[in-house]
């Protein structure tokens, strides 16, 4: 696994000068170390101001901002798992407020060590990170079967909460012989035989191992975060008034380019004999839809018709690439959120995009500190002040003309890019991209306002004719996050766009009609679930941030 | 459109009753009125005692109840759609808060009246049921364009909130000379042309204009009530620490059974000539996956993973059935939720399952309370009713023995069933299921421990070695809404049910292997959600429930 953040970097200097830390001492990562993309440093006295615009051009002004309250940053949680199991979460986090009672847990062992007369399990339940440390007597009845037990056993137990004598934990869990204290022993795992047993494993050896993945540590870690960033983006778009739409799957319209797209069919036969042809073609008329079907590459098309009636809505559901790429960034199957906003312009979507990330990152550091810590430690160091320095600070909106200008400043001055031929027209690279959002601004850029012959036909053409109201969130250490626009709302210009773009008038003529019936400026942006979980957990592949990951020649489990 | 609710049927009649209203004087229903399946009434003096269950064979007792805190009950909702936009919904959720008031509005024209020296609108957009009524004076500058204005123009407008005159209206929206005041045309419509001008529409004919259908006030309803459903969905489970994980729609596994799933291949093409083959086959190593594969069922063999490291979970995605039904109740694709509790048993199980409808009901009396009104007087009478008499009562949990003497019983004492041989081991008909819940119980019932040969392998084999323990919820007027059990999680039991049941043991090694690694007591459910919006809606048809259904024959849009 690479490392998307090198101890070195500059970044990271700044980000540990600004939080007033010592970078920590380095602890064995998860994976190896590689060196990041080849970034070029700051020429020696290169500095630019922030870009201004200008915002006599807005369409709304404020105060429509995309902050919650306080109260939806935290979620609530239950004190039992089920019947009165107590979860293991709410008595860690509980402080000393257990301490004297009796109560119920049950998990699995992540340790267990027997002493003459006690013995000692760690019990995670997977609420938390961390499991709860139990100390066993040998009064309880069935010591002898205790002791034999091992990681992976699953355990259900009644016992005292005390103060623990340990250091770095609070309260431990007594079970004696208190007539209310017992031990379970509810499942068996041979130590032999159990994939889960041997210390720290590498993410790449547990994506074979994925039915007992969610075990591990790590894993572990990062379920519990991309649970809460599902959660996060539904509480963020449905307490800001956006409707959760649930665009299809299975599409029969060929809007969305016939290239890396999968087939979806019921008459595609291992005996070809069996397809059904017309006229030496396959019969696509006797298909299950009747006709050629796919699965979907974006909800954006069909979304923008709720959008249109209901003001604010937006998508989070699966969403499909056939492309053989074996990158450490790409999915067959990945989850998309996209957000679309009526009466909004390019900067109400840009202002949207920030208070979502922020929002995001905000509840992970508020619900999830201990997993963070975790992978602070043994994933990505600095993640922890890399993510609060990401909301501390207001994100940059930069135009691509001025983007470019800068870059061939920085050029001058003695940067080296590898892709150098830097022009007006271009469209960035990754090295571009995070030179300026690591180097130069040192924080999420927008990058807005792109030529339009290298952005979609649906983005609304700006008033120079040249460029279309494109925006692309960059992030330092990531690179593009999230990519929107603001739509073409007027009919002409629209139908001139896809006809220039070599498309077929007769196929958008939905889309197209919603801009014949009360039409309106609305905007939206996409987002990879999984890229977010990547920035947010310090994960550096895809694979390791999805239950069960679907690439070019895998779907297993 | 068949409606499941007689307006003479008994249990409405009872509803009425209880409810102490007298039924309504029917208005005209959208769709038509058809006869219900002819579920036998009571035979006259035919009485049952809600069933006792031991509650000493539970694996785990009280407390933990499946409520959730009252504030999330309630949805935050904000002020502004974007900018400076004020959403209609809070306007007329403020009561008199906003009189004399200067506000910004923009949405779409319901109905445009132009008088001598005023125009009236009513503006939605699409935040609540109700638009705002505007009165526009003649003295606004552009007064001669607004009045030729219509259904589905989209305006933006800034007036002043004052007290209305009209019945049924607190507050309406003045635009006059006031500086301030302004209208600003956003988008056109021609009323010859618009597809939504005409009047009230049938849902078959909506179906057809699904691009604009959401402007319409039915699915508008439908809409907003079915978002509502997914966020309660995600509150519901997510605060009683439950983990969202995402399943996968592709699935490499031959778990699931072969029949009626869709394929999902990239080398399936319509000239079958380019079809790669070997020894006369397709060569399926050379597809995408390198081997075959289909769009998922169901999550729950996978979601169980998570469950034994994580305790609870749930899935929430896209399933699919490629079965070639005409129904009002099936979907190509639909929505499934899929819930899974460790350490838990049958009952465990039940009780999440009421909580869950019931959260969903009271979620949507308590937001949804003027979009539950309009279907009340257009789709369903009764309906509020109906929803307000299923969560005021407990559910009733009855054997599936229990159910089979109860209708041994009604029909010699001489109710009429068209399926009249009942008898142990036989799987309940339709009219069974809802003669027990609509006609015996009069509210939800669990019937659960049904005989094995009926049900699935993974199902816990009871003490008596003839049943397994998985319930089903039915529900007066729907049927089965719900479906779930304990999962067998002896390694013996199991691996002796996959041979039974003729299935290949291989296959399901990974699902055996959480049995043999720390195994533990599990249930789960799983539910439609379309069914569970259409309850909600008292909508009959699925295809309208669902932004773009997708059915045979049919994947448009």
């Amino acid at each position: 696994m690479k490392q998307q953040f090198d101890q070195s970097d500059e970044l990271h200097t700044k980000l540990m000068a600004l939080s007033n830390l010592q970078p920590q001492k380095t602890e064995k990562l998860i994976g190896e170390v590689e060196k990041p993309n080849n970034i070029p440093p700051l020429p020696d006295g290169f500095k630019v101001e922030p870009p201004q615009f200008d915002t006599s051009k807005r369409l709304n002004q404020g105060p429509k901002s995309w902050d919650l309250p306080q109260e939806l940053y935290k979620k609530h949680l239950p004190k039992y798992n089920i019947g009165t199991i107590v979860r293991i979460q709410e008595l860690l986090n509980a402080g000393d407020s257990y301490i004297g009672q009796t109560v119920t847990i049950a998990g699995w062992a992540k340790t267990v060590r027997a002493q003459k007369n006690l013995c000692f399990v760690e019990l995670n339940d997977g609420t938390s990170f961390a499991g709860l440390q139990i100390v066993i007597s040998e009064k309880i009845k069935n010591f002898a079967d205790i002791i034999k037990t091992n990681v992976g056993f699953s355990l259900k137990m009644t016992g005292s909460v005390v103060q623990s004598p340990a250091k770095g934990q609070l309260i431990e869990m007594l079970v004696d012989d208190n007539l209310k204290h017992e031990v379970i022993i509810v499942g068996c795992a041979d130590p032999q035989e159990y994939p889960m047993a041997k210390g720290t494993q590498k993410p790449e050896t547990l994506r074979q191992k994925a039915h007992l993945r969610p075990r591990s540590n790590f894993f572990g870690a990062v379920t519990r975060i991309r649970n809460n960033l599902a959660y996060a983006t539904h509480v963020f778009f449905q307490n800001n008034g956006c409707l959760y739409i649930h665009t299809p799957v299975i599409t029969g319209s060929d809007c969305e380019g016939a290239g890396d797209m999968f087939k979806v069919t019921t008459i595609f036969d291992n005996d070809l004999q069996k397809v059904p042809q017309l006229n030496g073609k396959v019969d696509v008329t006797q298909d299950f839809f009747k006709k050629e079907t796919k699965l979907t590459v974006s909800g954006q098309l069909q979304v923008e018709n709720f959008c249109v009636s209901m003001s604010n809505v937006y998508t989070f559901g699966p969403t499909f690439r056939a492309e053989k790429a074996h990158t450490h960034r790409h999915l067959a199957e990945f989850w998309m959120i996209e957000p679309e906003f009526a009466f909004a312009d390019l900067f109400d979507n840009m202002e949207a995009a920030e208070g979502y990330v922020k929002f995001c990152i905000n509840y992970i550091l508020a619900n999830n500190y201990d997993d963070l810590e975790f992978l602070n430690k043994r994933v990505k160091q600095g993640l922890i002040d890399y993510l609060k320095d990401i909301v501390s600070k207001e994100f940059i909106k930069c135009s691509y003309t001025q983007g470019i200008e800068i870059l061939l400043n920085a050029q001058q001055a003695g940067a080296k890019f590898e892709n150098s031929k830097i022009e007006w027209g271009m469209d960035l690279n990754s090295e571009h991209e995070r030179f300026l959002a690591e180097k130069v601004f040192q924080r999420p850029v927008f990058i807005y306002d792109y030529p339009k012959e290298i952005k979609a036909f649906y983005m609304k053409v700006a008033e120079d004719g040249k460029c279309v109201r494109a925006m692309d969130m960059l992030v330092p250490q990531v690179g593009e996050l999230i990519g929107g626009s603001q739509r073409e709302e007027r009919y002409d210009v629209l139908a001139q766009r896809i006809t220039e773009c070599g498309l077929k008038l007769e196929v958008y003529r939905p889309y197209l009609d919603l801009r014949r019936y009360g039409t309106v400026p609305h905007s939206g942006f996409g987002l990879g679930f999984e890229r977010l979980v990547m920035m947010i957990t310090g994960v550096e592949n895809i694979r390791d941030v999805i239950p069960f990951p679907r690439y070019h020649g895998s779907a297993d489990w």
